[in-house]
This record gives C-alpha cells, sequence and structure tokens, in this order.
C-alpha cells in the first residue's frame, strides 16, 4: 500500500460541511462528484499527499444514510491507494480478510475500489483504490 | 495543514491487532510507545508518508477505554501535520473550532498536540501535530 489515498467522512449536509472543512484546511473543496449507484454527493479537499472525501446520501436507503441513522456524522472509511487491485484483493482475502467486493468496482475520482469487512479490521471499513489508466 | 500524519485506532488488545495490521500492510509496527499521561499504549505503522497509530487503553478511565465502551473499536481520531502549531491553534479559534487544548502538550512520537472539538468538525476528532526540534 502506497499511502492513505483519502479518509471518506460521513456528512448530513455536504454545502455546510464544505464550509467547515474549507475553514479547517483554509482551502476549499477542489472537486464534487456524485456517485449514483451508491446513493451519495461527494467533495474533495486535498491535503498534500492525501485527500479527504466528504460524503452526503442523496437515498435513504444509500451506505451513507443507513451509517448516520446508527453512529451520526463521522468518520466513515479509510481509502489506501494500491499500485495492483486485483493482486491486493487476492493477497488479502489468503490473509483471511472479508473483502466485500472479489471484483473492483468504479468508485469516485476515477478510481477502481474494493472494501474490506470492518470486522476483520478492528471495526474500521478499509477501502483500497487504484487509479484507472487514462486511456488518452 | 501538510498532510495526514496519522490516523488513530482505538483497539482492545494491541498485540492482536498488531497482527492483523501487519498482514493488512504486509509490513510489521515499526515502533511502539506508551504514554502515560494519556493511558494508552501506542504502535506505529508507516504506509508511504502516512503513518498509523494503534492505541489500546491501559486504564479504565482513559479517554480510549471510554471511547471503546461507547462506541467498540475503530477510528478515533485524524492527525493533521501542521508547521507551526500555535500560529494554527490561534487561525482554527479565530474560525470557530472548539480547540481542546490551547497550549499545545506532549503526544507519541515526538509530537507537541492539540485537539479540535468533534462537535465543530461533524463528528470527527482532529489533532493537530507538530514534530519536536530535536536539540542535537
Amino acid at each position: 500500500m502506497k499511502k492513505i489515498e483519502h479518509i471518506g467522512i460521513a456528512v448530513k449536509d455536504i454545502e455546510a460541511s464544505n464550509e467547515v472543512f474549507n475553514k479547517l484546511f483554509g482551502e476549499p473543496h477542489y472537486k464534487t462528484e456524485a456517485v449514483e449507484s451508491e446513493g451519495v454527493k461527494t467533495s474533495f479537499f486535498q491535503v498534500g499527499p492525501n485527500k479527504i472525501e466528504l460524503l452526503e446520501a442523496t437515498k435513504e436507503d444509500s451506505p451513507i444514510a443507513k451509517f448516520i441513522a446508527k453512529k451520526g456524522e463521522g468518520i466513515h472509511h479509510i481509502a489506501f491507494d494500491v499500485e495492483d487491485i486485483e493482486s491486493e484483493i487476492k493477497r488479502l482475502k489468503d490473509e483471511g480478510f472479508i473483502v466485500l467486493n472479489e471484483t473492483p468496482k468504479k468508485g469516485a475520482d476515477n478510481k477502481l475500489v474494493a472494501f474490506l469487512h470492518p470486522k476483520t479490521t478492528n471495526g474500521v471499513l478499509i477501502e483500497l483504490c487504484q487509479e484507472i489508466a487514462n486511456k488518452e
């Protein structure tokens, strides 16, 4: 794993939270993106080599809506940047981790992503992500 | 803020969790440290420019013990590396954040640290940390 790619934070109101994190970092978010399949709106802040991703649910039954209903706003997941997501999935399965996406799926920010179940990682939801190579 | 310095993860059994994160990263922790004043044992893993800090309570009334009693194991805080912690504390107070340590205190890993109350940061406990300059 190369670095923490981003930390995902579940928020109720992404517009209000953008202002909070703008003040925190002294810089605004650099992009927003909706991921229909996950029922979320996202915004991204850059902090040196890392990012913070704010996530607001757009559907009542989305994972972020359920998370907030259960735990309130807060840190939702940590994403690690990996070189080769398929080989990492295989390696981690062999090590006994529960990989929720045996085939990586398309996530926000031009990434292939796969999640590990928090049950095998001390309650921490971990995302693996690999940049999708630009074909141009 | 320069980068995510580390993510702190509250665990019940640091020995068992060291094995989990060793498997996750494919590399063992590079150091352990007890912080008596906080009632914790810690271990650190390096992931590129970032670190993961595991925290196990050594006292029943320590913040980590209370966190686990309330929320279970999981992500406890995000620490951001700052150049000048005193000026960041002042800037963030002026922006309306609740700074829990107006005077930075000595934390693990040779750092001066100060925390922001999660109430003003969408439920996220944020630590500012600045490397203590080596006098040698």
